[in-house]
Parts: structure tokens; C-alpha cells; sequence
């Protein structure tokens, strides 16, 4: 056809006809729109979520590498939006986690420090929530959670003196009731806002315009520790086709007549419908639209050209208003409609997205990372005290490398068990690099503090050694020989406010010591085989994570008892036993020949009764209490889905049985009991890949479940998500109960919700829960509670029953992004086994109404462990140079059971940061629920308090200057009786009073 | 294992233990590095290849929509550019594409078109190429290439006042030798960059170190056209794993000790590894990085952060020296060792990129959009000289627009055919705008300078319509009747400088019309009927591009023949005879019947004898020349190879026939022949989509053949490409020789290549070149000639042979990244058929040595026809208000015919650019290959010159100011014959000489 082809366009496109140039034109966007009362205004929030680790590392994702995984660096987005927010005033960004901003703030000049603190002090730029890490809800303590938040708002607070106002979970997997008053209104949060809750909620809320309510999560602060609460209609992503990250699909505004494709009219109709849509589920006439994604404005002009845009053209149209905006503007907008809003209590636990798909497996994914989060994060406030008694920075050595890593290891695809291997690989690789250096700090600290010469604390030479492979017996100082006229030396530092008395487990080679206290008196001693199992772990797991396997195996387990002050520190010391028998301390434990059909353990009052014919448990009785429960326990496994018709396998985030009973391990157990005076054992191998060890030691009041399960055999094709059973003959009603980020306890009811008739889909997965602390169930008599070591995902399926998941292992991806199956090995050489996990859990029967004395108490001891210590020294020599035993507090004065020191720690000012929590909820505990006292005089003894200052939870504000927003709420009639607070703190008697619930927390200057 | 998981990394990554706190520090980068003599110098060159137009459209991709084909938006690069720029003033930059920098530049604010305009002044931003686009080399032909490069470089001068020192056709698929002496040296450039050579000659290159040498593109010039020439070593990209563009695979420099996975070391170590590879293939001590690659530097800042700590950790390192450059720096480095350079001739044609991988398939692909672009450049051509001449602007109408969409079509993705279709739809949408408004312009010129009322050219009131679908018989003003007592007024519009007889031919309904001439005389007409092949085109291709069918079909082509003086016009009219059959003009055409075996045509001396048996084309002969030639002339196909054991399909860019011999289509052909007084047509039917028309005019010694080719049936898998093949009785001696890019005549030896030992894989595909004017092959007593009316491949696969490829279609992609099967189609409704592509080419038969002369001219005309405008009026009252003939020049005066006007514009500041070439090279023609003359003050009648200046072709530098590089070159005895230029303009005689193949551009101020 020659030249025809194209002619045909001479009439086609004749309304084209009018383009004669390119020349386009400048065109100044008016984008200074505020609120415009009486019309829809849409907040574009423009913000960036930037997950610390998840497909990659975080450090990976800061610089930009590995984006072969994934395209993505925090770096780009920093230096693009400091860019970006300065080409136009009236420009937005908030950013939230501090993990990475701390890392780009460090390399920037001082000119874009400076400009970068315009840009905060002109609330261009708003930090918000402003942790180090966006925290997960359900698998994090609120302990942790406290310390990565401080650990973000002081940077913030030094850098900028700002404070975060809003909260900003937009990504975790459900939320925790601690999370919305303690991490949010303690924290003098106005507003917390958030993408994921379970779908039927979300569906009954936009019909109900209860996606935004005001949430009060604490029962016993009620309205006291409420907050405005944005649940968001969709996800945390703008509403479709206004994603502008560079290379995005979504249709630019093109507004250049004399280029093709002019679509202006077209893009603002597309917005205004768009608008139209969320306000139909959404109260007055403010809307937010969440403008970002995943590691988005990595260039950050491409958002922000767009935005311009469409604010100007959409504010031309005049059909809704547009405006740049933060989650603080948002929520003072809807706080200045004078509306009412729904009232939601409790929690956001389970998440579900859809049906069948609850993602209630994280809970328990890679237990054995949470375990190690949890051991050290106990470990870092331990060393912070001791830090801190010894004096900071005395010896160039630190926790920050702890604290960091603690605080990135917090992150919602971190402690979940949710990130790639190579990435939870690189969580491990900080928290043991932070353990290292912070098992430094602490020798010399101890070194410091229990020398008699104070001139030690300056020298950092420490002999002290710390044994951090404890649980696989493996702890060279304890099992190297003694030299010769020395004694092993063994300090153990109490990080409680109170004394305690605990049983110290070391490995030896020999049962022939002497166990001396810190006045030279003999204790008594008790030894115990080490087990085949443990011997097993310790030969596979030392290999596999030191390279090397010591050459001998320590044959005894040596077991005594230690008694240590509040705050305080003691000495024992263990020697060959001079050659003679007699001399020996010890008592090696016997194995017991089951004699009757019914075998009893238990040194104290509480005893366990097993089948001596099955081997398994039967009854739990107490004869102190007169608690009597016929209780069974044993070890069970869901199939893991394999996605089934609707391609919904369970996975690292959801746990989803295929639907077929889960499978009893074994009925018949072969069992194992060793007696002596300190502790009695149950073994129990359950099959050859579950092993149970259940001890009762002399004076405690419980018993000592531990777990060693693994590797979980899938030669099957089965995944298998394996839990402990124990079934108690208790009517309980379908009621639970589960902590809230190992603080509150909550009420769970089974298949029930409380914010909306559930439809169940998922009878066992959509009836667990975040445990943290415990569980535990009630009858009419007693209460059946269980407390755990780390993280888990727990249950009560059937009356009377409580389950916990201890280990997953799984062969499908579940679909959620990370890509991976959770299928955890461990390799040696190039022999690779599923992982092997093993920990505790802890069992109490109590009458009804005192189970939380058990739970508060052992609660706080299992997560702040005794520290200890170990080095060689002659004895004498030893308790020549150093103080053996002693406290930092005055002699016999003790923080009452109900208190516990949670943070104390020298800051980097020099200032000391304080806080004190009680321990027990409102009507919790008719003795412990009360008003209690801290004398910080009696605390810090030979200390003077110069100056106390108390501040919000995160030491961002004053205490006194905190504002709060008041809200309308429906239905609430005021009636409510005002929770019980301590009053200020006088500053010559220094005695900090604590409500039930209460942290507070206080800036010292010594 | 509980907490034992990490606890491993405490010794593993104890090297990493001074990990103490995440803050970085600021490192200022030294990046102010110049050479460094005695050093490797890598010149680092950060460039973006902007395709104007290919998977997307060029607006598609300048505001980065429909990102589903392609992420890609230049908007983004020219805003980060700049932003990065500003932040390092030793940071460099270099851009190509005008069409999408003026897309921007107009966009912009005053302030950053000011900030810009510094970066330019500094170096930081420097323009190199600088055209509308970068033009192909092989379907683009001179005019056209010259054009778009003004347009571009005008640009540049009126915004920068900068001309562009280097060229960067870094993509085109092969090298014209005209790009090097024309495009290059003449336009001022020091030098000229490419990525695309032979993979054969590229080994060649690299072991002679050859790749960088000193091309002399021009017989005639020699020397005196030279241009430092830098074929890339690998690609235009970085060495492998140095592209930073942002979410790269590339590893980045990590330098902060403070973070994981430091590794300047390792970094620099690939850096100097990578640059000791190239300096291995390099002469001197300079090499040259191309920091970029397609639509790279979305987020400038991701390359210039990472070449910047490249720069500093590298001279940091000292083994080599990095820099960031420029080509032009690079050149001056180059040019400051005094080495000495390979010499350069020829061109760089054809290109494969390996085996079996020939680029040869682009010359012919889309020749629709080739013919489209070729007729639109001719028109553009002519319609300037009309806006000059009726005085730019009087109407608010103008050319720019057909020059944007022309500058834009010249891309070397454009008018190769190598674009997706839908972007190849966006190319014809353009020309389809810019022609119509040029239509306007010119219709409103015409009327104006034809009028005797000078008031005509205010007013915008033209009747003129012109007619573009001619060649499928669509000219509703020739078809209409015409009113009762008017007459059709044809006015011929002639752009050549010297006078021409041509025959217009228009579709009519009748057979009664009277043709008169200017002076009223009545002039010789012939009707011949139309076709069932052209009806059946007309009425598909009206459907399918106007949506509309006329009703009626024209029954006749009246064809007459005009004269039309030199930048000049006539006027022919034409009217119902008055009843009487005798008043009739005309000749209706007779049908011969062949009687003997031969069937002879031809009115005038060139005679073509056809074999009454088979149909088929036996012989031409010329009474005048004495030239008698056994000439066969058949169409045949290349079946398309699928891909075969390489998985090498034949597709858009490359050409690979499937291995078995080109099928003919048709050896027995139904003939039809014509005869009349002006023309004799012979009809022949290759086949149902293969119609070919021959023309013998009165007057005119070759025969001009319209082929009509399609739809290419591929309903048996096997894509075809058709060939019109042409078999002299010729001892050709492999020998023969086509253009380059329309200009000068190279010779090609089959199976052989001047620089390399050819490796013969592909024996057609291999032997393909580019022809845009024509090809040509010599005996030892006569030469035998084929124009072309565009773009088109052709060869000489055997002695005495030559054909053309006229159409492709294809069921493959070639896999070089359209992602495409070329298979055009054209749909009406919902019926879709293949394109069919109608044409001409000339054969003309010249006793050896006279070839030039006839195809010089008619080159010339081809390229430059009449052009026809149309009206009805009463011959009386069109004759009292208008000048009937007309010319710009003194009555009589004419250009010589060696002497083409090439440009003949009015410019948007009031002046005029002038070009004239001279059409012969040297030695090529006995009278022609000598010095031409043109008087100017004859050339513009009436119009006083009161300034002219010489410039560069562009003229972006006056010709006196211009600056060359002086380089040595190896085996250069300096014994070269200075060529034949002329001498400078006297300023009163206003006389412009011009040597072979001298093109001289003036401005010019009446």
C-alpha cells in the first residue's frame, strides 16, 4: 500500500489536530490545600514501609544488595524524599522505623543533618511510631517491646527533640490489647493505625463504619489508656492505580496537552471514585489513603510529581478535596469532628486474611529463634544493671550492640519466624554478636562490682567465662578439670527486685565435688546422668554451631541450690572433694523400678502421678493446697495442610491442619525416673524425635516440663506442626485465657468473637493465640496454668484441655511473600537435619483465685533467669579480693513481689532510666492487686538520687507534660471507677507508689 | 535446641565483634579526579540510551506510562539527572535524544531551566549526537538524517548555546559511511561512538586493538571528512556487574564498616580486573566506560552514589585512575597521546551479532511506514520551500509538527520497522497529524503565492485539497463531478531547481474531460482503466483508514503531462467536454493482443519485450543508447527460518531464510498491456497478491514498475520474504553497488568484507545491504540501474542478479527484544488480512559510465515528485485572479543539473537556511563530477539578500569558526588529492560553487 498506511489518522485523530509544538509549559501546582470543611477530604499520607529484614537482610536492604531477591533500598528512599520534600513545602513524608533511619542519619553531612532537621521542625517530615523496628504484636514481650520503642524515640528525641504522636502498625499480623495502651497511650500516642485484621471483621466494620474506634485495651486502665484507633479498609497500599513507585503500572497523570494521551479528566474522575468508595465505609468527611507500599519512594520525585497533580487538579475539580497529610493531621481532623466512636476492647487476635487462612502458625514458626530472642532479651536487661552498677562505658565496652540487635530482631517478619532463612540467619548472627560483646560487658561489670579493689572496674580484664550453650550441656569451665588447689568459682547475679532461690544446673566430669557457699559452708550437691538425648544434641549442636565437638562429654549434671538478693549477686564454689568419699557434698540421683501401677514424683508437696504400664502422666495433687486434678499430657501433630482445594497451605505465617485429627505420638511412653533430694525427673521419649524430661524440685511449687523435639520427620510429605496436649478433668466452658504481649491476661472464649458472630472455618487454627507468658484454664475449684520460655502459638480445642505448639516443620510455602518453605536444618558438613528444639514449660494447679501469684512470680523468674558466672580461683584467694555476696540495695529490703525492675540502665547522657512495673492486673490477686511501694532511697543504696524526673514509657517526654486527646465514645456512660494510680513522686522521700498494671518510668541523675 | 541457634556465630564472625554501633559517619567522596598520565585511565561516561519510540511510544515513555511493556520514563531521568548533578559538581552527564529533552526543557520552571543552563556551561550536562533522536543509519536517508539533526542541534544553540562535539549512534543496527563524513565530520564532530559492529570484524578489532580508528567515509573527501571513530569492545552498557540503575543486581560498594558485607576491597579488585580487560583491546592509556544503558538513570543518583565511591576507593587504590568524562574528553585524551590510528573505510554494513544473526531484515521491514516516511520527507521538503515562499507564519499554520513526527521517525526503532505495532501506529499517528497540518500550510501557501491579490496570504481561506491516497486511486476532488462550468484546477508545485516534465495521473469517473494548460491550451490526455487489483485496494483501504468506503469507483486514470518550472508551479485544467465527443482530450487505452512471441513496448525509445508464452520480462533495449539487455524479472520468496537448531528465527531485525533456495512464485505469468500516446503499462499477475504494473512513459528512458505485494499468505506456517529479482545478461564479477543513505555510491564484493576475512554462513542474508537510493551493477559495456521509492535490502546473491526485498511477514520474534512477530495486518470490522504494500522501483539500462547522470536525476525526482494540489473553479475567473505558472527564480535561470536545494526553510528566528548539494561524487560523471555554480541573486527573484553566513550542516557553527581534530594514521603518506570544494561566497556576486558531492548550508536574511 506504499505510503498509504498511515493516512487513515488524518481523520481519526483530527481532535489531535491542534498539536503544533512540544512545548509543554511550566505548570506550578497549587498542592497547599489544608482541610476544607463541609467537603470529603482525602489525607494522602505518603509513607514507606520498610520491613527491617524480611526477604533480605536489613543491612541489605538499607544499601541495595541482593536485589535479585528483591528490589529494594532504604537508602534510596531516605536521600529521595529529603530530596523531594524540599522541591515543594507543602510536601509530606512519614517515616517510621528508626533501625534504618539511624543508619542513613549517621553517614549523612552536617548540611543534610541540618536540613533534614527542617524538614521534622516544619512537620514535613514526621517520624512516626518510631521504634527501632515495627514491632510484631503477638510473638514480642512487652518488655522488648518497650525497650526497642525507647530505643527509636530517643534517637529521635536527641537528633530532632521530637516525639512521635502517632502509632503506626500498618504491617503486623493482628494486635495486641498491651499494644494499644501500653505501646500506644503510655507512650502519649494519640492514634494507632493499622492493615491487618481478621476478614469477617473487617467486612462487619465497613458496614458498621467501625473500622476507626476508640480502643481500650487495658481492663484495668479502661479510658485512662485508650486510643484512637484506624483500622484501614483495604491495606496499607493507595487505592488501586495510584501506586507511583517508579516502573509502577498505574496510569501517570498526564496533564501536558501537547503530548499524547492527556488523561487528566479521566485520573480525577478515577480518584474521586475512588474516594467515594472509602467514604462509604468510613465516619465524617476525613479519609486517609495510606500513598505507599513495600520499600516504596525508593525514588521518591515519582510519587510526589504525581501527588502534586492530582492534588491540584482534583482540588481544581472541587468535587472532594486533596491534601498532603500525616496520621497526626488525620486523626486531629477527626478529633475536631466532635464524632462518636465504637467502642472495641480486647484485642485483634487471630488474624485471618481469608478463609482458612489464619495466621496463627507464626506464633510458634522457628521456636528456637524465639527462644534465643527471648534468653537474651532477660540477658540484656540483667547486663544493663550490671552496666550500670559498674558504672557505663568504664571499659569501652557496651549492651548497644545487644539492644540493637534485640531491637531489629523484634520486627514483624523477625521473632515471627516469617523472614527467609538467610535473613533469620542474619537476626542470629546480630543477637550473637550482640550476646558476645555484651557477655564482655558483663564479665568486667561483675568483675567490677564484686571486687573489694575498686580500681578493677577500670581494667577490663574479667576471667569470668559465661555458658551460653547451657541447655545442651556444653560449658567448658564447668567441665574442664579443676586446677589443681583451685575451685570453680560461680557467681550468680539476680537481676529481680526480690531474693530468690533457684537450683543451678552445671555440667561436670566427675560426681566427687564439693559445693561450698559464699561463707565457705558445704551445700548439698545432686548429680545426674547426663542422658544419651542431650549427649546426642550437645555432640551434633556444638559441631554445628562452633565447628568443632569437644572431645569428651560431660558425665554428671551437677545440681545445687543458690539463694541470691534483689539486684544482688552470690558466690559458690566447687572443688575435687579431697580425695576422700566422705568429703564429697553430693548426691547421686537414683534410678527409681516402678513398683505399683501408679508412679509418684516430686521431692515437696506437689507430686505427679504416672502409669507405670503406659507411662504417662495421670495426676497432678499438692497437699498443701489440697489440689487434687487427674490431669493426661502428650505429644500430638496436625498434618500441615498442603493447600487443599483452595491453595491455602499451612506456612511460616498461617497454621492450617489438613483437616485429619491430629495424631497422638504415642500412647505407651517408655519412662525414666530419677530421684534425690533436690529434684525429681520424669524421662519420657515420647518417639525417637520427642524426648520429655519433667522435674520437680524441692521447694518450688510446679513442675519443669522440658521439651527436646526434633528433627520432625517429613520423609512423609507431611509437614507436622507438633504440640503438647494436656487434658485436665476440668469443665471450662470454652473459656481460656492468654496474655497479651506477656503482660495482660485475656479472656478467650472458643469459637466466639466478640466484636462479631463468628463464622468458623478453622476450628484449630482459628481458636489459637499469641502466648508470651502462659495460659491457663479454671473450673469451679482450681486452676490449671502454664507458663512458657519463649513465643508460642496455644489453644483450648476442648474443654479442659490446653495445647501449646512447640515446633512446626512444614514442606509449602503459605503464599505470604517470603517465598520459602519453614523447613528449618542444621548442617554439619554436609549433613543436614531438621532442626531439633528444645526448652521448657511450666506447669502449676492452684486453687481458684491464687494462680497468679504462681504465674506473676515464676512468670518474672523465667524471664529473668539468674546470670551466671564462672572462673577458677583458689577459694581463699577468691574471697580475699572480692565481696561474695551483696546487693545494690540496702540489706533485707526487697521490692515487694507485686513490683518488678524492668528497665534500669545508664543512658548514654549519663542519666539513669528507671521503670517499674506491677506485676498483677486490677482484682487479679485480692493480696497483690493493690497499691504498692518502691523506696528508691532503700533501692539504690549509697547512691543519691539528685534529680527524678518521670517521663511517658518511652523517656520522650515529661510525664507531666503529656497531652492526651479526649474522645466521644458510644455508649459509655461514664460510669467507669478510675483505676487506681500511683501518685507523683515526692522528691525527699522518693517512694514511687504502683497501681495494679502500672509501668512508670523515671530519668535519674545520680 | 532452645537458645543454642546463633550462639555459633560468636566465634564464626568474631571478626565482625568490633560491631560496637550503627553509626556510619560521613565519608565526602573524592571524585575530582582528572587523567592521570602514566595511569590507566577509565574514563567513566554516564549516558541514558532513550529509544524515541519502541516498545512504547516516545510519550509513553517520556512520562513513564503503560510500564507493563517497559519501565522506562525519561522524565525521571532528566529530573534525577539534574538533581544529582547538583549535588557534585564533578559528576558528568551526557544526553542525546532532543525529542525528549525538548519534551522537558519546556516543562521546566525558569529557575531550573537556569540551573540547567549552568550545568551545561560547566560540562556537567553535556549534549552529544544531539539530534531529534538517533537516527538509523541503514532506512534513513541523508535529508532526513540532516534534518532531524538541525532540528535537535537549533535546540540546543537556542537554549545552550552549545553545538554537540561527538557522536552517539551507540544502537543503530550497522554504520553508512555518510554518517561518518556527513553526520559527522560536516556537522563538526570530533568523533562518533558505537556499540553495534559485526561480531566477526568486533574479534578482528579486538585483537588488532582496532576497535578505535579513523574513519574516512568518503571517496570524495577523503581526509578531509575524517572522524575518530570508537566502536565499543563489548556493548553500550558497563562491564558486567557495574550498572547501577536502581533495584540492579549489581553488588554495591558497601563502605560502611559499621554495616554487613563491607567490601570496597573486593569491589575495586573487580573494577581494575574489568578495566584491564579492556585496556588489553585498547590503544593508549585511555579507555572508556559507558556508565548506562536503555532508559537507565531513572534515579540518577543510584549510578553517580555508586561512581562516586567507584572514583574514590579506586584512586584511593592507585592501580588505576577513574574519572568521570565525557566522549568528547575521552576524544581530547585520546587525541593528546599522538598515537596513530587505524584507517577506516567504507561503512560498517551489514551488522550480525553472531552466527546466523544478520540485522538485513530492518532495511525492508514495514516498508509501508518506510514509503510513508519517504514520501513525508519529499513533502516536508517541498511545503518549506512553500512557507518560506508565501512568508512564514502568515497563517498561524506551519511545517514543525510533520518536522517533529519526521525527526522522530527517523529513530533507529522507527523507521527499521523494529518497534511494537502499536508504537509503530504511534509513529503514522504523528505523520498522519503533522501531515495534514502541512497539508493546511501548504494549501494556504499555494494559494497565496499563486494569487495576483497579495491579501490572499492573511487569510487562511484556501479551497485547495491535496490528495494522499493517489496510489490506490482516493482523490475525491478528482472523482467528484465537477460543477457545472468549472473545471478541475490542478496546480503542480515543482521543489527541484531546474525545470520537469512529468505525468500526473488522477482516478476519474469519465472519459470525457478536456485538459488544458496554463495558457488554455488544450493538452494530450490518456485514460487507462483501473485496475481490479487497485479497485479492490482502494475499497478495503478507504474502509480500513478513512472507517468510510466511497460509494462509486473511479472507471478511469486520466493521465496528462505537465511541465513545471524550477521552485516553481503550473497550473492544468480540466472540464467536462461540451457534449461533443470530439472535444475529448483524450486517448482511452488499448488492450494489445499479443500475436507474436514477443510482445514489444514502449513509446519512445527505451523498449521492454515480454515473452508472449510465459509472460515474463526478456529484454530491454534503448534505440537511442544502443544499450541491448537480456533482462528476466521474476518475484520469489525467502521462507523465514523458525529459528532452527540455534534458535535464530528470521523477524523484524534480522533476516534469516530457512536454508532451501528462494521459491518462485510464478514462472508463467497472464499478461496485459496498455498502449496509449503517453504511457504503455504492462499488467502483470505474479500470483493473487502479487500484481505488477510496468510503465513505459513518452519521454522518460527507464521503466518504472509498481508492484503490489500481499497479503503474504502464511496460512502454511512458514513466513515469507518477497523478493523481486532481476537477472541481467551481466558478468558482474560478485561486484555490485548500492547507496549510502541515499548519497554516495559503495561498492560491494559478494561473500567478501575490505577489513576482515569473512567466515560466509549466510550467503543471502550475509550479502544484504541497505539501499535508500538505489543499486546498480556494471558490465564491460553497460550499466544496469534499479532506484528505489524508499527503504528496501537488496543484494546480488549471483552474477548478473539483483533484487530488492519488498515485504516480510513473519509467525516468529527475533528475540532482540520487540517481543513481536513482524506480521503487519490491516483490519476493517473485525476482518483482519495481511498488509499489502504497493510501490515502485526504476530499472533504467545506461551504456557503462552513464549511468549516474540518469540515476542522479531521477533520484531526485523520485525523492522530490510534484506536488499536487487541487480545486474547482471557473478556468475564467482562476486565470483573472492567479499567476497560472510561476517561479521563485529569474524566468529562465535554473540550477544545473548536479545542484540539488535540499533545504530551503524559513527558520522560527526570520532567516533562511539554505542547503545545496551537489548529487555527483567525484570522478562519477564525466560532466557532472566537476565544480557547480548557483547564483542566488537569480535563485530569489525579487528578494535582496542582506546577510549570508555559512555554516556547518547544522548550522549551529559558522563554517569559519569550525574546529578539527588533526589525527595520524597509520600507513597515511599524505600523497591524497586535495577534493574539489568551492571557495567562499562573495558577498556581492553571491555566487555559491560546489565540488562533487559538496553539501553548503547558509543562512540567509532577505
Amino acid at each position: 500500500m506504499g505510503s498509504a498506511p498511515a493516512s487513515a489518522f488524518l481523520c481519526i485523530f483530527v481532535v489531535l489536530c491542534s498539536y503544533v509544538t512540544v512545548n509543554g509549559g511550566y505548570i506550578k501546582y497549587n498542592t497547599g490545600a489544608g482541610i476544607v470543611e463541609g467537603k470529603l477530604n482525602v489525607h494522602l499520607v505518603p509513607h514507606s514501609h520498610d520491613d527491617v529484614g524480611w526477604l533480605k537482610t536489613i543491612d541489605q536492604y538499607y544499601v541495595g544488595s541482593n536485589n535479585s531477591i528483591q528490589g529494594a533500598c532504604v537508602e534510596n528512599v531516605l536521600d529521595s524524599v529529603v530530596e523531594s520534600l524540599l522541591r515543594n513545602q507543602n510536601r509530606k513524608f512519614v517515616f517510621a522505623e528508626m533501625a534504618f533511619f539511624s543508619r542513613w542519619w549517621y553517614e549523612q553531612s552536617e548540611e543534610i543533618q541540618e536540613t533534614v532537621g527542617k524538614l521534622v521542625d516544619g512537620g514535613r517530615l514526621e517520624f512516626i511510631n518510631g521504634g527501632w523496628c515495627m514491632h510484631d504484636e503477638a510473638t514480642v514481650h512487652y518488655i522488648d517491646m518497650i525497650d526497642q520503642t525507647t530505643l527509636g524515640h530517643r534517637l529521635i528525641k536527641k537528633a530532632f527533640n521530637k516525639a512521635p504522636r502517632a502509632g503506626w502498625q500498618i504491617d503486623p499480623f493482628g494486635h495486641s490489647a498491651v499494644q494499644a495502651y501500653l505501646l500506644g497511650a503510655e507512650l502519649g500516642f494519640d492514634s494507632v493505625h493499622f492493615a491487618r485484621i481478621d476478614y469477617q471483621d473487617r467486612a462487619k466494620r465497613k458496614e458498621d463504619k467501625s473500622l476507626e474506634v476508640i480502643w481500650r485495651g487495658s481492663k484495668t486502665f479502661g479510658s485512662t489508656s485508650q486510643i484512637f484507633t484506624n483500622a484501614f479498609p483495604v491495606h496499607y497500599s493507595p487505592p488501586n492505580g495510584f501506586g507511583f513507585e517508579i516502573d509502577d503500572f498505574s496510569i501517570p497523570v498526564q496533564d501536558n496537552p501537547h503530548l499524547f494521551d492527556y488523561n487528566v479528566e479521566q485520573r480525577i474522575n478515577d480518584f474521586v471514585a475512588a474516594a467515594l468508595v472509602q467514604a462509604n465505609v468510613t465516619r465524617t468527611d476525613h479519609i486517609m489513603w495510606t500513598m505507599g507500599d513495600d520499600f516504596q519512594y525508593q525514588y521518591a520525585e515519582t510519587w510526589f510529581k504525581q501527588m502534586d497533580k492530582l492534588i491540584h487538579y482534583v482540588n481544581k475539580d472541587g468535587r472532594v478535596n486533596a491534601l498532603y497529610s500525616t496520621p497526626s493531621m488525620y486523626v486531629d481532623a477527626k478529633h475536631a469532628t466532635n464524632e462518636e466512636w465504637p467502642l472495641k476492647t480486647h484485642d485483634y487476635f487471630p488474624y485471618a486474611d481469608r478463609i482458612n487462612a489464619y495466621w496463627t502458625g507464626y506464633f510458634t514458626s522457628r521456636p528456637a529463634l524465639k527462644r534465643y530472642v527471648r534468653m537474651l532479651s532477660g540477658y540484656y536487661l540483667a547486663a544493663r544493671q550490671l552496666e550500670f552498677l559498674a558504672g557505663r562505658s568504664s571499659t569501652g565496652l557496651n549492651t548497644f550492640s545487644l539492644g540493637d540487635a534485640l531491637g531489629i530482631a523484634q520486627h514483624h517478619d523477625a521473632v515471627t519466624g516469617t523472614a527467609k532463612q538467610h535473613t533469620t540467619n542474619d537476626y542470629a548472627k546480630r543477637l550473637a554478636i550482640g550476646a558476645s560483646e555484651t557477655e564482655a560487658t558483663v564479665n568486667s561489670a561483675l568483675s567490677c562490682i564484686a571486687s573489694k579493689n575498686s580500681g578493677q572496674c577500670a581494667a577490663s580484664t574479667s576471667s569470668f567465662s559465661q555458658c551460653q550453650l547451657l541447655n545442651i550441656s556444653f560449658c567448658p569451665p564447668t567441665e574442664e578439670d579443676i586446677p589443681e588447689g583451685k575451685s570453680l568459682v560461680v557467681v550468680a547475679y539476680n537481676p529481680l527486685g526480690w531474693k530468690r532461690t533457684e537450683f543451678v544446673r552445671i555440667p561436670v566430669n566427675d560426681s566427687d565435688f564439693v559445693v561450698q557457699d559464699s561463707t565457705g559452708n558445704t551445700i548439698e550437691a545432686q548429680y545426674l546422668k547426663v542422658d544419651n538425648v542431650t549427649i546426642n544434641l550437645r555432640n551434633f549442636y556444638t559441631k554445628a554451631y562452633l565447628g568443632r565437638s569437644p572431645k569428651n562429654v560431660p558425665k554428671f549434671w551437677l545440681l545445687f541450690q543458690v539463694s541470691v538478693p534483689p539486684l544482688g549477686w552470690n558466690t559458690y564454689f566447687i572443688s575435687k572433694a579431697s580425695g576422700k568419699e566422705s568429703s564429697r557434698s553430693g548426691y547421686i540421683s537414683v534410678m527409681d523400678s516402678p513398683q505399683n501401677e501408679s508412679i509418684e514424683v516430686g521431692p515437696g508437696s506437689l507430686k505427679m502421678s504416672f502409669s507405670s504400664t503406659t507411662g504417662q502422666l495421670e495426676r497432678m495433687f499438692d497437699s498443701k493446697t489440697g489440689v487434687d486434678l487427674p490431669i493426661q499430657q502428650s505429644y500430638l501433630w496436625y498434618g500441615s495442610s498442603d493447600g487443599g482445594l483452595d491453595s491455602q497451605p499451612s506456612g511460616a505465617y498461617i497454621f492450617r491442619p489438613n483437616g485429619a485429627p491430629p495424631t497422638v505420638v504415642s500412647r505407651s511412653v517408655p519412662l525414666k525416673v530419677m530421684r534425690g533430694p533436690l529434684v525429681d525427673e520424669v524421662h519420657q521419649e515420647f518417639s525417637p524425635w520427642i524426648y520429655q524430661v519433667t522435674r520437680l524440685y524441692k521447694d518450688k511449687d510446679h513442675a519443669e516440663v522440658e521439651f527436646t523435639i526434633g528433627p520432625i520427620p517429613v520423609d512423609d510429605s507431611v509437614g507436622k506442626e507438633v504440640i503438647t496436649r494436656m487434658t485436665a478433668n476440668m469443665v471450662t466452658n470454652k473459656v481460656f485465657y492468654t496474655d497479651s504481649s506477656g503482660r495482660d491476661f485475656l479472656k478467650r472464649v472458643r469459637d466466639y468473637r466478640e466484636d462479631w458472630s463468628l463464622s468458623v472455618n478453622q476450628p484449630e487454627a482459628g481458636n489459637y493465640y499469641p502466648i508470651n507468658l502462659g495460659i491457663f484454664t479454671t473450673d469451679k475449684k482450681s486452676e490449671f496454668s502454664v507458663l512458657v520460655d519463649r513465643a508460642t502459638g496455644g489453644s483450648s480445642i476442648k474443654d479442659g484441655q490446653v495445647e501449646l505448639m512447640l515446633h512446626r516443620r512444614m514442606i509449602f510455602d503459605d503464599s505470604r511473600g517470603v517465598g520459602e518453605a519453614l523447613d528449618e536444618t542444621t548442617c554439619v558438613e554436609n549433613t543436614c537435619e531438621g532442626l531439633t528444639v528444645r526448652g521448657n514449660y511450666y506447669m502449676s494447679i492452684d486453687l481458684l483465685g491464687d494462680g497468679a501469684q504462681w504465674r506473676r512470680t515464676t512468670g518474672q523468674e523465667i524471664y529473668s533467669p539468674l546470670l551466671l558466672a564462672f572462673t577458677h580461683e583458689k577459694l581463699e584467694t577468691w574471697t580475699a579480693s572480692h565481696l561474695t555476696k551483696g546487693t545494690v540495695m540496702e540489706p533485707n529490703y526487697s521490692l515487694p513481689l507485686n513490683v518488678a525492675v524492668i528497665t534500669l540502665q545508664e543512658l548514654d547522657d549519663g542519666s539513669v532510666l528507671l521503670r517499674l512495673a506491677h506485676l498483677y492486673e486490677a482484682g487479679e490477686d485480692a493480696k497483690y492487686s493493690t497499691l504498692a511501694k518502691v523506696e528508691l532511697q532503700k533501692m539504690f543504696r549509697g547512691k543519691k538520687i539528685k534529680e527524678i524526673r518521670e517521663t511517658n514509657l518511652s523517656t520522650n517526654q515529661e510525664k507531666s507534660e503529656m497531652k492526651t486527646l479526649k474522645w466521644k465514645v458510644e455508649g459509655d456512660n461514664g460510669d467507669e471507677i478510675a483505676p487506681l494510680r500511683g501518685g507523683p513522686v515526692d522528691n525527699s522521700t522518693l517512694v514511687v507508689e504502683l497501681g495494679p498494671m502500672e509501668i512508670r518510668t523515671f530519668l535519674l541523675e545520680f
